[in-house]
């Protein structure tokens, strides 16, 4: 068997989240390696006779190193038709997909990627914030925080104030961020949302602006923060209104909790 | 009746890439108004008795403008259970979805946003690029090319060499995009990726850098620029080998031609 390899971007946790190419896909597939963060309701739509390999964790520690990750994949298609790769979010936003699409074609395997929700689009919808609403916004950077010293600041220094951030894996240390965004030129007063947990049962929001970060306890992890003057207290009135509703999570409406 | 307007991000064209909420509620959905760049096929999922109107062009010439949208959309949730406001890509990205939202606020009005996925991130997964490579990218911007002579260039002038830039509507002369780039200081050498149609049966991809661009002849629109070291040359030899499948459009593989 020379299988193909479909790279499939599972969306934030919530199953109606999918795409209906990666639902029809999961419903073909012979085996699934999926990451850590994918929600077990979405690997609940994997076809029945499939194999499902978590190459996010082995015996709940381990990790695999990317390279195993590469050589699982090629054997994989050794010997199965239909390969599923399924990652949280979008495979070509923080996903490390172009490596994996470079071991794939060096060992002569036909693949296909299937976009997903990435969490930032996911946690502005949920939080009815437009990412380029013109009357505040010319553009939307999706980036992450650099820990370390060395260049520390440089992606944020010279980007306008109205643009808006959505800033991946900001860490536990929300102050850091605030800190970091300050030494590039960023205002104090600019609002900003964290978003948790995004389309899951525990999702919640905290509206706060850059000032307030510093000492704030962070919400659960994975988080996302976004900066920007589209931010605004509407959103969390939104939220609020959201945390009363009755809706089942099988109808798509986990409530938003505002913390 | 009060009901409730759901904002729906329709996806770039290709139905498999409605996300299953939005299928389902387009299913239920008692009204939809749509955007010129939605496709029929995506308009096909609507539940057959529901009223569908064009607000992107009416008697084939005349736009409505955003006010009217408004109108509509509150007149609409007075006499329908479930309205759609159904958007091309994402309603939370380049699509005016927050005025929107401000006019269901100040009505009264329950609303939802529902993702979907927007033209570049279509576009990343049909060309196999992945907009933050950490070979070669940090971050991903998405933009939109501003015209007049106010304040030109100023949104890319500061952008760290390592950030993907993803050009919403770069308009019909690539010249000028490169020209401001370059005055903004990115390199000549820099590579780029033009995606014309994304997700439909005519999409078509053509590799570049900047220093070709001027003169080149515009592929047609709607088409969207990603810039940057992570769009290689095995995009492009990507492309070719999708030119040669059969598989049909309803299993969401349309050839991507190279142009």
């Amino acid at each position: 068997v020379s299988g193909k390899v479909y790279l499939v971007g599972a969306g934030p946790g919530d199953p109606e989240l999918l795409t209906r190419k990666a639902e029809r896909v999961l419903a073909e597939a012979d085996i699934v390696l999926h990451d850590a963060l994918v929600s077990r309701e979405v690997l609940a739509l994997v076809n029945s006779g499939a194999q499902i390999v978590d190459v996010g964790k082995r015996s709940g520690r381990k990790l695999l190193t990317q390279e195993e990750i590469h050589s699982l994949l090629v054997a994989s298609a050794a010997s199965h038709a239909v390969v599923v790769r399924l990652k949280g979010g979008d495979p070509m936003l923080f996903a490390h997909g172009a490596e994996e699409i470079d071991a794939l074609r060096e060992a002569g395997i036909d693949f296909e990627v299937v976009p997903g929700i990435t969490a930032g689009i996911a946690a502005a919808a949920v939080a009815g914030i437009s990412l380029t609403d013109r009357r505040a916004a010319s553009q939307a950077l999706f980036t992450t925080i650099q820990r370390g010293t060395v260049n520390r600041s440089i992606q944020w220094t010279g980007i306008s104030r109205t643009t808006t951030l959505i800033i991946y894996m900001p860490g536990a240390d929300y102050g850091e961020v605030a800190r970091q965004l300050r030494d590039a030129g960023w205002p104090e007063d600019m609002p900003c949302a964290i978003v948790s947990r995004v389309a899951s049962r525990e999702q919640a929001i905290r509206i706060s602006v850059l000032a307030q970060l510093e000492g704030e306890a962070p919400l659960p992890s994975p988080a996302l923060m976004i900066v920007g003057r589209v931010v605004r207290r509407e959103a969390a009135e939104l939220a609020a209104e959201f945390e009363g509703r009755a809706e089942s999570w099988d109808r798509g409406g986990a409530a938003l909790k505002v913390i």
